[in-house]
C-alpha cells in the first residue's frame, strides 16, 4: 500500500511525537460546503490564475479577522498568501537571505525550520536561550564582526513549538528594540496564536512593532486543516512586493489560489469562527487530559508539553508503548536538550492521552 | 477595488497576450462536486498532512492516465506532486542546480522560466535555436570549458510556448543522445501535451528516454484549471527523493495535498476525461477562428500562434484595440525575436478572436 498521508501508525505505540490534528476534528463536511460556496459566489474567478499576493476576498476577510483578534495592525496590503507557515518561512528566507548568510534561531525552536533554512544555503546559529537582549546583541555583533551577514532571527514566540510557552511581554518589547537597533528582521512564526485555551494570547511581535522589523508567518494548518496548505505572511509592502515578484509566484498566479478562495468563502460564512471555537474546546480537553494525567502544569495554548525527562528515555518509553520527540531535535546544535522531551496532545483523544501518560510514567519509574 | 485574479481587462483592447483559459471553460460546478466526492471518499485523509511525494490516490490515477496516453513509461514512484509546472521548475532547479550554475534554455522559450531560474541564482544561457545536436554540444562544452557548471537544459518541446510547435521526432532522439553523452539533465516542460487538436502529440522526451536523463514537468493548469496550483514532476527516484526531502515539503506534508485529493476524486469519477474532451473541442475552435481569420497555418496543439510581424508593431496594434506579447520576451538575450509575436487563442471566444484578427491585420496594413 502506497501512503496517502504523512502519519504512519506504529502498532502498539501511542505516539505523542506527531504535531498533527486529531483526525476527528477536521472539518470534512464543512470544507466541501466551502468549495460549493466558493463556486457559487466566485464562479470561474475561483479557478483561474489568481492575483500574486492573494485574492482580495481572502486578504480582506483575513485582515479583518486579524484586526478583530488583535485590535488592528494588519492591512490587506501587508499580507501575502502562502502554502502554509513552512512555505512562508522558505519564501521569506528566499527574499531576505542569500546563500552563505547566517540566520539566528531561537533555542529551542521548531526543528524542521533548520532544514528549511539549510535548503536556502544559509547557516543556522542558535540565539541565546531566553533571548536576553544583551546576550542577543553580543551574539549578533560577534557573528557580524567575524564576517557573517545575519539578516534575520526566526522564533515561535507564542504557545511555541516545542515548549508550548510564550515569550514574556517585556522580552517582546526588548527584542523589537534590539532588532531595530541592529537592523535585524524578526521572523515571527505565529502558527499557534489562535489555539489559546485560557484567557488571551500575548500581543504578537508584529502588532507590537507596528510592522517592520517584524515579518509574521500565519497558517490555517492548525485552526482549519493542514492539508489545505494555506497560510500567510504579514510584512511591510516592500517585502510583500519582493514575494509577489518571484518568478514562480507570478507565473502561477499566486501560490494556492483556489484554496484561498475556498477559505474566503469558509471565513465569510462564519464557519471559521465556529470551527475555531469547536477545536479550541477539544484541544483544551486534550491538553487537560495529558497534563492532568502527568501532573504537570498546562501551557495556555498550542499543541505541546515540553517536559524534563531522564536522558535517553525513548527506547524504554517505546518498549512501554509510548513515543515522543527527544528534546535534542529542537536545538540547532543537535546536542542540547538531552533531558527534555516534546509531547504533543493534538493527535490523540483524551482517553488515549491518559493511557499514553500512564505508559510514560511507568517508563520513567519502572 | 483590490484585484482577485491575475487578468486585468483593458478597456477597448482585445488582448491576445494572456495565456489564460477562457473563463467560460473552467469546470466550476464539477470541481465543487469533486470536493464533495473527495470528502465522502477520503474523509479526514483529504485534509491532514499528506505524504511528501503526493497522496497515493492521485499518484495512482495520474500514472495510469499518463500510461494510457503514452503507452506506458510512468510509475507512481517516478512522480512528485507540485503546485503547478512553474513551481515544478523552481523545485527541480533547487535540487539540480546551485547558485552560480548556468542553465541552458531553448530559444525561444517560456519567458517566465527566465525569472524562475534567476530566482535560484543561476545564469541563463540560450541553447542554439533548433537544438541542432552538434551546435548544442559545442555550446555546452564551451560553457563548461570556461568554468561554468551546466546541469540542465529547459525546454517546452511539445506545442511549445511561445511557438505552438513541437520538436521533430528525430531531433528528440538526438537531444537525448547529447544529454546522455554530456551528462546534462533535460527538463521537459510538458504542460501542453494533452491540448492536442489534430491527431496525437509527439512522444515525450520522458517516454523516449525511458526516464533519466529527462525530468518532466506536467500541469493541470491548462487541462483543468490554473487556480488549482497542481502539477507534477516525473523523474527517477533519486530526484523524487531529493524533492521529498526538502524541508518545507516535509514540514508541510506535500505541496498541495487537499487539492491533490480532490483531483484524484475528479479523475477517478471520469470527469477529467470528460472535461479534457470538452476543452479540446473548444480550444480547437478558438485556434481555427484565429488562424483562419489571419490566414496562417494552425499549430496542432497548445494555446499559441507565433507569427512574423513588423518590428515595433505593438503601439499601432494597441491603437487599433488589439494586443499581444512581443517576441523579444521569449529570448534569454531580450533582443532576438523583434519580428515575431506570440498570439494566444486560449482566452477569447471565437467571435472575439476574429475581431482581434481584423484589428491586427488593419494595424499591419493600415
Amino acid at each position: 500500500m502506497r501512503p496517502v498521508i504523512q502519519f504512519q501508525p506504529r502498532p502498539g505505540i501511542l505516539d505523542l511525537g506527531w504535531g498533527h490534528p486529531r483526525p476527528e476534528l477536521l472539518p470534512v463536511e464543512t470544507w466541501a460546503r466551502a468549495a460549493t460556496r466558493a463556486a457559487r459566489h466566485f464562479g470561474g474567478q475561483a479557478l483561474t490564475y489568481g492575483y500574486a499576493t492573494g485574492p482580495a476576498p481572502l486578504l480582506e476577510w483575513l485582515s479583518a479577522h486579524l484586526n478583530r483578534l488583535e485590535g488592528g495592525g494588519t492591512a490587506p496590503e501587508q499580507t501575502f498568501v502562502t502554502g502554509g507557515a513552512s512555505h512562508g518561512l522558505a519564501l521569506v528566507t528566499q527574499v531576505l537571505a542569500a546563500p552563505g548568510d547566517t540566520v539566528l534561531v531561537d533555542s529551542p525552536t521548531y526543528h524542521l525550520a533548520f532544514r528549511i533554512l539549510a535548503d536556502r544555503g544559509v547557516s543556522v546559529a542558535a540565539a541565546p536561550e531566553g533571548l536576553d537582549p544583551a546576550s542577543l546583541t553580543t551574539r549578533l555583533r560577534t557573528l557580524r564582526a567575524s564576517g557573517h551577514r545575519v539578516p534575520m532571527l526566526y522564533l515561535v514566540p507564542t504557545f511555541g513549538n516545542p515548549t508550548g510557552l510564550s515569550l514574556p511581554d517585556a522580552r517582546r518589547a526588548e527584542l523589537i528594540s534590539v532588532a531595530r537597533a541592529e537592523s535585524l528582521t524578526i521572523v515571527e512564526d505565529d502558527t499557534y496564536r489562535e489555539l489559546c485555551y485560557d484567557g488571551t494570547a500575548p500581543a504578537s511581535l508584529w502588532r507590537l512593532a507596528g510592522g517592520a522589523p517584524v515579518v509574521r508567518l500565519g497558517s490555517f494548518a492548525k485552526t482549519v486543516a493542514p492539508g489545505l496548505r494555506l497560510g500567510w505572511i504579514n510584512a511591510d509592502p516592500a517585502v510583500i512586493g519582493a514575494l509577489a515578484a518571484l518568478g514562480y509566484v507570478d507565473s502561477g498566479g499566486g501560490v494556492n489560489h483556489s484554496v484561498a478562495m475556498q477559505m474566503a468563502a469558509f471565513g465569510d460564512a462564519g464557519w471559521y469562527d465556529d470551527h475555531l471555537a469547536f477545536v479550541r474546546g477539544q484541544y483544551r480537553a486534550q491538553r487537560d487530559a495529558l497534563a492532568g494525567a502527568l501532573g504537570v502544569s498546562a501551557p495556555a495554548g498550542g499543541w505541546f508539553l515540553w517536559l524534563p525527562m531522564p536522558a535517553g528515555l525513548l527506547p524504554a518509553a517505546e518498549a512501554r508503548g509510548v513515543s515522543f520527540v527527544p528534546g535534542t531535535r529542537f536545538y540547532a546544535d543537535g546536542t542540547s536538550g538531552t533531558t527534555r522531551v516534546r509531547l504533543s496532545f493534538s493527535h490523540l483523544s483524551p482517553a488515549d492521552l491518559r493511557r499514553a501518560a500512564e505508559r510514560l510514567t511507568a517508563a520513567v519509574r519502572p
